[in-house]
This record gives structure tokens, sequence and C-alpha cells, in this order.
């Protein structure tokens, strides 16, 4: 098959490069980041463990938190450095409509990230009843706000709101969660870039390059397509260069497409679905599902678990990231990062 | 594999919906629109040929010609109403820079079309070396000009003209192509509509639907990902529910993904490049392909010919878009809709 892509080789240069520069460079992924050190020997380009040749007698556990942490550190010193410098700190303003359990925990969770690296936050919430009118006047003045340099939208909204108008609102500039749809068409489009990449593809990517698994070529699967998480990792992946196949509800036999997969995506919201005899033996997981499972042992009588059925899944892949303490940590850096990428925007600070 | 599904219904309204509404409806996909006769019996959910156990001796031939001249009697017939109504015509401009053959006989194409439906057209052609700010103001003046309802900056740019930036400066509102990044970023994001889908995929998915392909859980391959055709249709193939993969010139062993591809969509711009090995008996191909090959015994010199080994496929598959005569008349007809819609939206007729 050389052939073929050697022809296809000819066609042009921006769609064949054979040298890939990162396609979003941002000071958080130069180099001298955190790099497991318990593989210091596996180069970047050497591919899957199975590739390797090395015996592996159990997966690799692609923690999260590591990298979350390293990432925080990071963020925190550019904001000191440009506290120093301008005397300005990065502002992330948050809008939550009515009262969820888990929108509420999300925020609680973001807060605490934010005074940890020193970005200020706003928070307004409003009644369950609030008029799209009032959300949007909200949306509005954070968006003229000089000191707000990014603006979340909690969702899910009240059935009432219209979630995409809410979305149109928010300022480009400011739309750190990237979920404008020119975001969205700028990540979609290779050699564009978009002001903001989504926070859960740029967590799982960031997972998976500093886990040191190659991306290139391989034959990747989403299962989900939600605009938060599956549709905009599928993008990603793609400008990686991945061979992407995006499943979801109306896919048929799933199960025979997910065993083809090097890398596995998981996005559905559907605790331990996928199960070891969909996993191609040596795949990598990223388990994005975050669900609630009743667990009278735990102290608060339930605990959180991944799409993925992590005590199978371990006996067969090469590496899977664990939920809690996977995806999810690195998502929310990924949000200090990008607000942190806008008031450097803003303030044309570099 | 019913459980799985099943499950995932329970999920959400927007993503699981059992009954589907066309994701963009528009007066040319409303009933009674052209279908081939020779299928009276074959209902739109009745699947791939080969699903009907109905004898098939050879591939079904997707003419796109009979199609694009439906859409073009329906888009003229819209005009005339217009017209008749408001004193108004849609009018479409196109820009070009410096001589390319393969341009200018496409903008011929695009002229005559116009001319038969009785869309206004307006050219400007710049010198090859024309700056990035000339194009920019020509760009701005059609954006101004009330009675330009498209815009088309015809590509490729030559290499000293930014062709993202000239794309941005187009508006949204006139950018029939539907090449910017807001148009795009609206395609992907499902529940969304965008202002104009780009032709390409429009009509590719026209030809399956109105050859009664079904396209709701099929598994989808499109070889390539430009944003003229390759990308724009693994979107829109997924707002239909295909299951979608999309390959390019980093996929390792593409004719293996392709072997298992109920509808395969073809992008590469390579003669000849997917042979009938490579597809799956009864698979249905749509060749976006439209390559020049050299011919002596042609009066010109050259023949056009697709990506995929026509004579070898038609021996395999159940059914295929031929080239040219194919997608071609097609996408040109969109155009025409396109500019029509825009035409419609700007003056508010209905």
């Amino acid at each position: 098959m050389v052939g073929f892509w050697h022809r296809l080789g000819t066609k042009g240069k921006a769609l064949y490069s054979a040298t890939l520069s990162p396609p979003f460079s941002s000071p958080l992924t130069l180099p001298h980041i955190w790099v497991p050190t318990q593989t210091p020997n596996r180069p970047l380009s050497s591919g899957f463990h199975r590739a390797t040749g090395q015996t592996r007698s159990a997966a690799e556990i692609m923690s999260g938190k590591p990298i979350a942490k390293d990432i925080k550190l990071r963020v925190a010193a550019e904001i000191s450095r440009m506290k120093a410098a301008i005397g300005r700190l990065p502002g992330l303003a948050m809008v939550l409509v009515g009262y969820r359990e888990d929108s509420h925990a999300y925020v609680h969770i973001k807060l605490k990230a934010c005074n940890e690296v020193g970005i200020e936050t706003s928070i307004v919430q409003l009644p369950q009843d609030c008029t799209q009118d009032r959300l949007i006047d909200v949306v509005s003045s954070f968006n003229s706000n000089p000191s707000v340099h990014g603006i979340i939208v909690q969702l899910p909204l009240p059935e009432h709101l219209d979630e995409e108008t809410i979305i149109n609102f928010v300022s480009p500039e400011k739309d750190v969660d990237g979920f404008h749809p020119l975001n969205m068409g700028n990540l979609a489009l290779r050699g564009r870039e978009p002001l903001f990449i989504p926070c859960a593809p740029k967590a799982c990517i960031e997972l998976l390059l500093r886990y040191r698994v190659e991306i290139i070529g391989k034959n990747a699967v989403v299962i989900g397509r939600s605009k938060i998480a599956g549709l905009s990792t599928s993008l990603l992946l793609q400008r990686h260069h991945a061979t992407v196949s995006t499943l979801h509800s109306f896919t048929n036999n799933p199960e025979q497409i997910i065993r083809r997969a090097d890398i596995v995506v998981s996005d559905v919201g559907i605790p331990n679905i996928v199960r070891c005899d969909w996993l191609m033996p040596g795949a990598v997981v990223v388990d994005m599902g975050t669900n609630s499972v009743k667990d009278p042992n735990s102290p608060r009588g339930f605990r959180t678990t991944g799409d993925v059925c992590y005590e199978e899944a371990i006996k067969v892949v090469s590496a899977i990231t664990p939920v809690p303490g996977g995806v999810g940590p690195v998502v929310i850096s990924m949000l200090l990062s990008n607000t942190l990428d806008s008031a450097k925007r803003a303030y044309g600070f570099t």
C-alpha cells in the first residue's frame, strides 16, 4: 500500500506533509513537560506498547493527575509573570441557571482550580425560570467587561432556554469552552487555528502525547459525538492525522468497529458499556465517561465510574485512563490554560 | 447488540431520536422531487440493493444529470415567482485571480448555469500578482452590494494570497460555497443549521437520497478530507447518522477500511486509485474525483475520469456515480440553489 500514499503524497504540501508540527502549539505543550518517568526509553515515535516489543505484564494506567499538576504549575507561573509585568490577572466568568447538583459540583471544581493558579472568577447564578433575555444580558455584560477573559455558560440549561442562541452570544474571543460554531469550524478546518480548543479533546490529546502514544496513522474510534467531547475529539484526532471513525447510537455492531481500533475514546455516558471483548489487545483507551453509580460502601452512597469496564479492560489494553483521575483533572487544567491564553491575547502579553 | 443502543437511547432526545427529520430542509428536497423511474418500488427505507433481495445483474448508474435538471427547473421556477412578486433576481458574484485553465472552465460552467435559471452574475478578474488588499477590497464591495447574494472566490488562489484570510472576509450571509468557518462549524454541530452547506457534500447526499440509498446507520468511508468535498461530506453524512470513517494520506491499509464500507465517497484527485478489490460487493460509490487524463482519441486530447476505476467497480458495486455526469452537474445545481436561498433570505421572500 506504500504506492497508494506515495501517489497521494504528490497532491499537495499542506495535506501530505511528512513532517508534522503540533497542530496547536501552546506554552503547555513545549518541551520540558511532565512525562511519566517509568517509561524513559519509549520515544514519542515508537508507537504502541505492543509495537515496541517490550513485554508488558499489565496495562499502563494513564493517570491525569500528574499532568494536571504540571499544567497548573506552568499556568500559575505564567500568571505570576503576567502580574509582575503588567499588573493584570486572567478572569473567568461562570453563569449558572437554576440548581443542578452536578453543575454545582463542576463549578466548585473549576473555582477551586482557578483559585490555585491565580485566576479571578465571577459567578452569576440566575433562577431556574430566568428569561432568555436576562441570561443574554448577563453574557453580554461579561462580553464587554475587559477584566473577563473567559465565559462559561454551565450546561445543560433549563429546557425553556435555547442553548445554541446563548452560546452564539458568547464572544468567540472569550469562548474558553470552545463551543462557539466559529471555534468549532476553525477546529474542523485544517490549516486554521481556533482561538480555543474545547477542553475535553485537548485533554485527550495531551494525555496521549504525554504518555507517548503515537497518533499519526492510527485507527481511532470515538464513541459518541457530543460537541463537548466526542465530536470535537474526532476533529482534533483527525488534525493529528489519526484515521477517525465516529460511532453513535445509529451505528450497527459498534463492537466490530471498536475491535479494530488502536485508540478508543469513549464519550457515551453509560457505566461499563465498553467490555473487554470489544477491545483489540494492546489498544489504548481514553475513557471520557463520568458516570455516578450507586455504591453502598462509599460514604457518599455513590462512586464515579467511566464508560469502559476498567477491571476487564486493563487485562487487554496496553494503556488506559482511570475514572476518576484520568481525563477529568486534565480537562480542568485545560480550562485554566485556555483562560490564560485568552488573557494573554487580550493584553498582548507574550 | 440491541441492548447497547437501547441503553444509549435513554441518554438524550436530540442525539437518539428514532424519527429523523431531514437535517436540512429546502424547497429542493421536498416531496415531488425527481427520482429514478426505473426503481419505483424501492422504498427509501429499504436499504441497499443487496438487502432488498432483488436480483441485480449490474450496478445502477447514479447519473446526476436528471437530478441537476430537476433542481434547475425548480430553481428557475422559484426565481420567476420571486421576480413576479418583488421584482428582484438573485445575484452571484465571482472573483478570479490570474489565469488557470481549470478555474476558467469552472467559472464558465457556473455562468452558463446561472444564465439558464435567471441568476444575475458579476465577475471580477484580477491580475495574477494582485495584492491581498485589492482582493479584499473586491470581496468587501460585493459584501456591501445588496444585489449580490452569493460570492465565490475561485480557488486555488496564487500562493502569495492567504486563502483563509480572504474566505474570512466573505460575509457568512453570502458564503454560498459554505467554506466560511462559521458555516463549517454549524455544519459540524448537530442541532445547528449552517446558512449554506458546501455544494459538493450537498450534491453527494442529494444523489444518495434520490437514488433511495439508506444512509442511517450505514458504514460510510470518505477518502480525502478537503474542505471543499471530503471533510464537509464526512460531517454531512454524520448528520444523516451514517457511521463515518475519514481516510487520508496517513491512513494505513486504507483498502481494509474501504472494503467494509456500505457507502464509499472518494475525494482523492487521482484517477483510478480505488480498485474493485477495495470495494465490498454491493457497496454504493459516490465518486467526487474530477481528473483529467490524456486521451489521444478525444478531440481535446484528454478526458475526465474519477478516482474510482469505473470499469472494475460496476461489476462489484450496487450503485455508482459516473464521471463525468455524476456528482458534477448536481454540485453546480446546488450552487444555484444556495444562491436562490440567500436571495430569498435577503429579501425575506418565502
